[in-house]
């Protein structure tokens, strides 16, 4: 149910074509079915603005089936999986159409998503090693209909590579900024940019970053203001973000 | 010199009533003042639309007052500097006209901006001992001349108080979740929330909070999708991110 | 020997039919079963009112049944083993009857314990992938006897899953939180709860999550009162402790 | 609001006496008091069974102050007060009559509640400098009424020390275990009590111990059974849990 | 060359047999043979009163070989290899007589040493699963002669299993003592015995002993004196120390 | 009572002037007496061949006098007190003889013992800032009865230093190597002596220190043979447990 | 395009054969090319001095050959490339000519560059399991035509085998010291050496290592002057400083 | 002795002027004078091209005096003192002559060396805070002898003020980048810069950046090559590291 049909049910009550007491009860048994492993929210779309996703690190291929039949049954045209493993897409692509990425281990099942070209997100990774999480966050985004910029590999050892793409940057009215080791690209973005700058580390590196946690500080202490941060690797938690703000004003 | 001033030396080289090199080079000089211990940025109005900020910490009460004077003397009406003492604030004001809160040790210098109340920004903290915080994000906020909506002491112990207030979330344009100890007020208002939400994790508990550690990880390990992160106790961060997204779409 | 036959020993002592000497020694010599590799202790059931359980983790598939062997032996009628792979599994039923179960790596060898629906221990998870964990522990709390309630997926970024079901947890004489990620689960129910919240982190997660230390240190500073942790993935500790609980005042 | 009123309340409702709405109305406006800088819970009697507690630490003395009244004037006969420093003590008795303990900080406002004597709690701790701690935890637990039972300085480089007060453990119904550096005596205790063991890692050491750390891992990788931890130096913690368990079963 | 051997040359140069100049270029030349990737130390007899030993990690098969050959070429009888694979054991076996233990992952290349049962070493364990290393521990200490006495699982959530054996203990000339998880073994036996305990943190257990942490910190917080701590999982270490000390007064 | 007084009654009994029950009675009345706030050991004579020690930090100096006293009046000629501030001493001095260093914080209460000069303990420290834990070391040793030899200041970047010493590190029964910074002087020493090391990690440093970590981590991950290692800045520790090997075998 | 090729264009600049436009385009469009994963830099040469290098790991095997060819043609006669998997070097020899060495990891694709001996550089490694970490900086700084000296196994626990090359140290204009565990050869050879001391630590050890944190704290903290350090098993970085010290004043 | 010194008594050697062995005892006796808290080391002059600088932190203001009049009467006509407090500053002012600079804690005492305004140093800092640690460094290197020239406040949040002084960087022999927060500063400058980068780490800063270890991590994962990383706030190490870089070829 989406804030449109939300907004038909409540018309119904106030006109007496319904009473209240039945549209709560369609309301209320409407947000999630028990699938005894799963509560599965159908009702994101009205909390939220934005179908729920399923998270496919950590279930079977089974569970990821049944979570997204469940959905496409409850009204989702389109569902997005994130981080499942090419053994589940195969399995899953048994019973419902997916569209798969294996860079970024990105799936979406049901129809594809018209994408809307809104606003500009700007994606900029510092190598090429973290094109993986970028890609996370790209094809998150595209999914709920915004423009997407990929500028990879400008990272700050070769401070002109981004120079280079400085308009890139001016015209976005949101930036995601994906860099491993070190993290700077975040705070010289941050810099330049007079938009709002998501920080996204990733584990890419060795030795002393351990495990992202390098990039993840240097991004937390950014002397840049507008920057935010997001988990170490978390592709998708950014350009959930991403669509949240570049959609605003809309 | 802010975007329309910029924008009224570019359209007289448009018309040909100075020349490009001539406007180059009153952009190039403008950049910065070089006091020695500081490069003051008099350009950031253009590069990020919002004067430049003095963060107070580790600076003498001579060097903030020198900045100070230096801004309000390019042109800056108002200056906001953060982290100042009392001390620094005393010496501050036989110099300029100073308006100081001591919770938050937030001081503005020059005219207090007015507030135009633009849009929403929701902030709600976890205990009476966020607050302060909480006030430095909300002082920076209103200072660039946003709305802001308190919602003080709803911490996830009693969730009751946070429920009762679900429509002041339901119509905020952005939320500031200012916590400490376990951090999980982020968490739960980004589930009933359909808008960004900054998470600020603050150093106040003890023990096993390692200065803020615990609700830092809390915060970025967050499962609720649409929440960022910014360092800890950094209520100025938050603050300056919220109004930059605010104001998008006005 | 448990509390009644100890009892039974004891009164022959008072009543002279045996002498002082002879029951310390009865009681001295049974402690334990000396392996080699391990004092297998059959006292237990004297000294914490249950019967010894073995941790499969590390040890071979011949030590868990050498183990289980002497336990049978000595009287036990059903003994737990935990974190038993399925090779350890499919090893040990050659020897003695077993009841396993592949999701928790639970399990039970001799009788299968008659459960006596002894009052309500309620064990909600964060998420799907906190299953294996809240398994171990509902497994152990039932192999005691204890009544369990299993509230599955209802973490807090959908706060309104758990509020859907708050009879069941102001029904529960104890609460087992399972959570991993920013293991906020714990203190929203301790929020709620009227009765002692056992919480154990989980390892689920990824990056800043650094192996489970996130729920830790979130679970360790709940600002609400009554919770108590165990360690990172635990099932096991949570679900002794609240078979422990549970039972005072039976 | 305590459970038995609210058990009469909802008999008005039954029997007519009352209208529902009169009834959500009075429950619904009484949960909390907000003092702007607070939301003071007068709901928790109901929902916890126990009046709130006041955190001292990091709320001023006038902070304090206003929020012991509102509770004593919301019908609260006695509000507890932890890790308040002796000069918000001072301030507080101009107001309101307390008693005041200097070594745990703990202050008592209003009339001091009488102790019932109920079931047995047994405080250890493993030396003098944990003594804190262990006052916190043990007046806490009688401030609610129920019977101490305290065991210092009986850490495990001296075992023998607490095995002579081994008939003290065994007839406990929860123990509370402090101590800092090693933090062994709690797995020390869990070993030979068949009864819930709370463990109270505390800062108490030097180098290594990293303000608790060491203890407080120590404690979460305890071998024995029925052992939880909670927070470092959380003595209130450990006594309000202790409480809840103790009274299960009365 | 040998302490003896060392002497002997000195007498020879004291009573002019031989010039000052010839034996000390016997003695400079002889410290090591140079294999390229290891300088072999044929000197340690006499700097240290105990031949070479092999760290098997981290080295081939093949350079195992050559580094033992040398030894063995240069008057060594016997070779102690520690943490070396069973492939790189039966690699080995071609070359020279090898006696290669599993569990501990030792080699003796080589005489196996008489054992000379001097004085006494305790080794005590907590678990079952510390046995490898304690094991470590244990052959290394045999192989340089010394007596050693095995009490294996006497962890403290069982304190009889060490309580019983406390003559053992008394009579032990130093004790190892072997623990993962909480390592409160140590503490515990520090506290009852009166000669030098050496701590070997193991890194048992799961969670928050993060990698053997837990019981690596609670060690060096003993609170018992006399008690000193080796690396995680160091049983050789262990071992050559308490030969050290075994030896001194002998 | 010493194990002399111990083996005299003893003797009693085996003679048969006295009772076992009476011998037991007094053993066990012996042990300790409870000051409430303190369990004073009066057996550890017998048990660890020491008498105990009162560690000052944290506790008052009314609690210092107390225990001090109590060990005075049951027969013990001389207390050792560590990390006693000099307020404490100064109030201590009022009631009994009190000996205090200030730069290692050491008092010894009664009689001063006389230096037996047994073996050889060599204490090297690394620089002049590492001298107080040195001390404490050094005066604990000499307390009972060890002849000390101090070699401060040759930490490893001027190894010369050490090399001059060599003849001084030859002759010692044990060594203790007092660093901070990063600890390489305990690996050093222990790759040129040929008795045990015990290496003691100091806070002295700053930056990446961390407080002692660095030394900690460096000494523990030593690749010399022989060496163990006791908290940071633990001379007390260090200098015990030297005591106990060097009189091994007098 | 070298240093040599950019003065040449600017000479045709300054004596008007091409424009200043026209040599801004070339140098402008040089840069980089862009092959939508890696963004090659071309232009290094000039900025740097050095041939941009190929950090192989997180890389397929195809965008290691891409971005090669891509260097290869744009004018490098020889590309180095580091931490590349022996597959990686498989594949790659189907398109270019390659040096790999499998111990290091290093591959050297076009022309073998001439080696000048220039200067002295010294890599000293601790131990046997240190070498591949010191080879990859060693082939590192002879790829750019340095004269490198390796001393492997020279660790601290053998002092004298590092002393006996006091010479090779003292020829040295910078040194390289390779050492896992507590890393306390940097310490040591800075104390000896008059030259810059590049430090490595490297991730080899065990337990309280942590992955290489051990060597790197004891570095960062030497006690001796000249000491810098690079990532935990960055030997390339060592080998790439290295050269570009060693060619001052060449 | 400096090296000057040192050639002069070796020329008497080789002409016959002293005997060999007058010589050595010359040079080995002057080597370090022992004032018991301090090994005062006069011969570093020859060893490592520089006179010994004192560590004032930690040592008390005798001490410091007593080790530089030592060292003045040794022939040193100049002492570097860091991190000396203002007070011990006062203090040596009685005996020597004593140059002292309050910001960065730097005292000369004797005569203050001329500058001979070697090669050229950059010293960069992030934010005003960094320059008391970029002071240390600047005024080390100036005692030393070589030109210096600052770029204070150039941190990457405004890129421009770094790229304005591409020159100053360009002209650089060795350059040292000082900044704390997220320390990307070292990183770009790396990136732009074709001589070796000195990393400092501060601790400039507030939460997530734990004391400094932000900028560190940060600094040790750049992915510029030619930079290494000295301990957080050490600006004398890389002051005297620069000082060893800069007069390579002079």
């Amino acid at each position: 149910m989406n804030k449109q049909e939300l907004k038909e049910l409540l018309d119904k009550v106030s006109s007496g074509q319904i009473s209240c007491d039945e549209a709560l009860s369609v309301i209320r048994t409407e947000p999630y079915e028990d699938l005894g492993f799963a509560k599965v929210d159908h009702h994101r779309g009205v909390r939220q603005g934005a179908a729920e996703v399923i998270y496919g690190a950590g279930k079977t291929s089974e569970q990821i089936e049944k979570i997204t039949v469940s959905m496409l049954n409850h009204g989702e045209s389109s569902v997005l999986i994130t981080r499942m493993s090419s053994d589940a897409a195969d399995f899953l692509k048994n019973s419902v159409p997916l569209k798969y990425d294996t860079l970024s281990k990105i799936g979406i099942a049901g129809e594809v998503p018209q994408n809307n070209n809104i606003g500009n997100i700007v994606i900029a990774s510092g190598g090429t090693s973290d094109i993986p999480v970028a890609e996370e966050a790209a094809l998150t985004a595209e999914f709920y209909g915004n423009k997407v910029s990929r500028l990879y590999d400008v990272g700050v050892s070769g401070i002109h590579r981004l120079m280079d793409n400085i308009d890139v940057i001016s015209n976005a009215k949101v930036i995601i900024a994906v860099a491993g080791m070190e993290g700077a690209l975040a705070s010289v973005i941050g810099g330049v940019a007079d938009c709002p700058v998501i920080a996204v580390p990733t584990s890419v590196g060795y030795g002393a970053n351990f495990g992202g946690l390098s990039a993840l500080l240097s991004m937390l202490n950014s002397c840049a203001s507008g920057v935010s941060v997001v988990n170490i690797d978390n592709g998708f938690g950014a350009g959930y973000l991403a669509n949240m703000i570049n959609k605003i004003g809309e």
